[in-house]
C-alpha cells in the first residue's frame, strides 16, 4: 500500500504556499509564490490560486494526493467552506471549497489560517503532547489558535482566537478593525510600520537609517526595514522594537492570566525576524503574569515556522477524511 | 423520599454567605454575616467560618443537608480542596475541605468563587442553555468563570478566568498583583476607590460631594461612596463612572474578540450598584467588538445576583456527589 498524502495550501495576504504533506507532517514538496500586485480583485486572486494549485498538483502527481486542506486568513463558514470575509485579501463571500473541489476533483477542507497553524504545531510541532495551548502568530497582523482540553476551540461563530484585537492601550491607536488600542495596532507588522512612518515623518534625521533601509522613502518603511535597521545597531529602531516587545508581552500576559494555558507557542515574521523578541516576551511574561497562571506554563517557539500553515491545513484535511 | 438539599457557602473578602439549596437552585434558607474587622488572621477567620457554618446547619437541620459546596476567592488545589492562596483574605495553604469535613461530618467540595458563580448562572441563572459562556463579576476585584463547549474550563493549574488581570493600559496603574495596567486596577471596586482618592486629594473642592459621601475623609472613599455621589448627580463622580464603563468595556471586548463566546454574563457590585453600567458595557461592546465575534453573542445580566455563589457552590457539590 502506498502512503497517503495530502496537499496543504496556505493563503496569506501576500503569499501562496503549497505543500505535499505525508504522515507525521513531513513536507515532501513545496511551492511558494507571491501574489502579483496587479491582482487586486478576489476573482483574479482566486484564478491565480486555482492555476498554481493545479500546476502544483500536476507536478507532484506521483505522491497520489487524496485531498486538500486550505488555511486562509479570515472568517470561514465551517459548513460550506466559504470565506465569509478576509480583511487582508478583501474577500467577501468567496465559495473557496466549492471552487477548488470543482477545479481539482479532490475533497477540500477550508479553515482559518491560525486554526491550521495551531493544529500543525499541536500535532507535529512544538505543541506535541500538550492539551491546552494558545498559539500566537505575529505577522502583518496578530492572530491565535486555541487548543482547550485536547480539542481545537473555534468559538460560537467560528471566530475565536482574535488576540490581535484585545485592547492593550485603552483609547489608543486606531486599528484596522475600527476599534482603538488593539494589540495588533502596536505590535503587528503593519502597526510597527505605521508607528515608524509617523515617527520618521516627525524626525527625518533621527530616522535616517530606517528611511535608508526603506530605499530613502518614508512611505516604503515596513516592519522588515525597522528590523534591518535594528540589526545594524540603529537606536531609533531599537527603541521601537523594545516597545513592540512590551506590547506583545502585555498581550501574552493577558492570554496567560485569562486562560491559564499549559503552553504558549509564538511564531510568525515578527517573532522569527527580530533577534531576542521571543526571549523578551518570555522574560516579561515570567516576570509579570500571575504566579498561579505560570506554575505549569511552557513558553515555546514555533517549530514548523513557515511550514506550519501547510502542515496544519493538510493535517486537518487528512483528519476530516479519516473521520468522515 | 425527601428531597436532597445541599449547603452552599460563599466566602468573600468581607462577607460569609451560607444557603440551603434545593433542586433547581432554589434557596430555602440564607445567612449573611460580615467578618469582624478584628479577624485578621487566617486561623481566626477559619474559626469564625466553622462556627457560623455549624450554627447555620443546626438551625436548618430539617432540610437534611447531604453535602457542602464552598466557593472562595483564590486559587484552590482541586484535588485536596485546600486554598493555596487567597489574596483578599491573605490565606496561604489552608486545608479548608479537610477542616470543614472534620467539623461538620459532611462531604465538602471547595472551589474558586467565580467557578461557583459561573456554574450557578449556567445551570440556574441567565446562562441556562448556553454552552460557551464567560461570566464576569465586578466587585472589589474582577474575576470570571469560563464555560467552553458545555464544560467548566479550569485551565492548566486551576487558575483560568483571571480577566481582572488582563492589560488594558500598557504600563498603566500598579495592580495588587504586581503587574501594571490590569483591568481590575481601573474598573474594580478597589481601583475605582483608589482613583477617586487620588483625584480627591488633588482637588478637594471638586470632590466635595464624594468626600462628603465618605464621611468627610478622603481615606474613607470607596466605590460605594462614588456610586452614591454619582446617583445624586455629582459631576466628578459621573466622569469617573464613565471612565470605568470604558475600561470595563475594553476588558469585555478583549474577551469577546479572543474567545468568541455565545454569552457574556455580567454581575457583581459594580454592575448591580451603578445605574446604566450594564447598558454602557453592552453598547460599547456591540459598537467596538469584531463583527464576526458579535454575530451570535448574547450580553446578559446576572440573574442570581448575590445568591450566585451559594447556588453555584451547592450545585457543584451536588453534581460531584452524584457522579462519585
Amino acid at each position: 500500500m502506498t502512503e497517503k498524502n495530502t496537499a496543504g495550501i496556505d493563503i496569506g495576504g501576500t503569499n501562496l504556499r503549497c505543500g505535499i504533506v505525508g504522515k507525521g507532517g513531513t513536507v515532501k514538496s513545496r511551492l511558494s509564490v507571491s501574489f502579483p500586485k496587479s491582482l487586486n480583485e478576489a476573482e483574479k486572486q482566486v484564478d491565480f490560486i486555482v492555476k498554481n494549485v493545479k500546476q502544483f498538483l500536476s507536478a507532484n502527481e506521483k505522491y497520489g494526493v487524496e485531498s486538500i486542506g486550505v488555511g486562509i486568513a479570515g472568517q470561514i463558514d465551517d459548513k460550506s467552506g466559504s470565506v465569509l470575509f478576509s480583511p487582508n485579501l478583501n474577500w467577501h463571500e468567496v465559495p473557496l471549497k466549492h471552487i477548488l473541489e470543482k477545479e481539482t476533483g479532490l475533497g477540500v477542507y477550508v479553515t482559518n489560517d491560525l486554526t491550521a497553524i495551531t493544529y500543525g504545531e499541536w500535532k507535529f510541532g512544538s505543541g506535541k503532547g500538550e492539551n491546552n495551548i494558545i498559539c500566537i502568530f505575529v505577522g502583518t497582523g496578530i492572530g491565535s489558535g486555541i487548543i482547550i482540553d485536547g480539542s481545537l476551540y473555534s468559538g460560537c461563530s467560528n471566530a475565536a482566537g482574535e488576540i490581535g484585537h484585545i485592547t492593550v492601550v485603552s483609547g489608543g491607536r486606531k486599528c484596522t478593525c475600527g476599534n482603538s488600542g488593539c494589540l495588533e495596532a502596536y505590535a503587528g507588522g503593519l502597526g510597527i510600520a505605521n508607528i515608524a512612518k509617523e515617527r520618521a515623518a516627525a524626525d527625518i534625521n533621527g530616522f535616517k537609517n530606517i528611511i535608508d533601509a526603506a530605499g530613502g522613502v518614508i512611505g516604503g518603511i515596513t516592519a522588515e526595514t525597522v528590523a534591518a535597521a535594528y540589526k545594524s545597531g540603529d537606536k531609533k529602531a531599537a527603541e521601537l522594537i523594545k516597545e513592540t516587545g512590551i506590547y506583545l508581552s502585555d498581550g501574552v500576559i493577558s492570554a496567560v492570566n485569562f486562560l491559564n494555558p499549559c503552553a504558549i507557542i509564538l511564531g510568525g515574521g515578527v517573532i522569527d525576524g527580530i533577534p531576542d523578541m521571543f526571549d523578551t516576551v518570555k522574560n516579561e511574561t515570567c516576570k509579570r503574569a500571575l504566579k498561579a497562571s505560570l506554575s505549569n506554563l511552557k513558553m515555546l517557539k514555533s517549530a514548523l515556522r513557515e511550514d506550519a500553515g501547510i502542515i496544519g491545513a493538510a493535517g486537518l484535511a487528512a483528519m476530516k477524511r479519516e473521520t468522515v
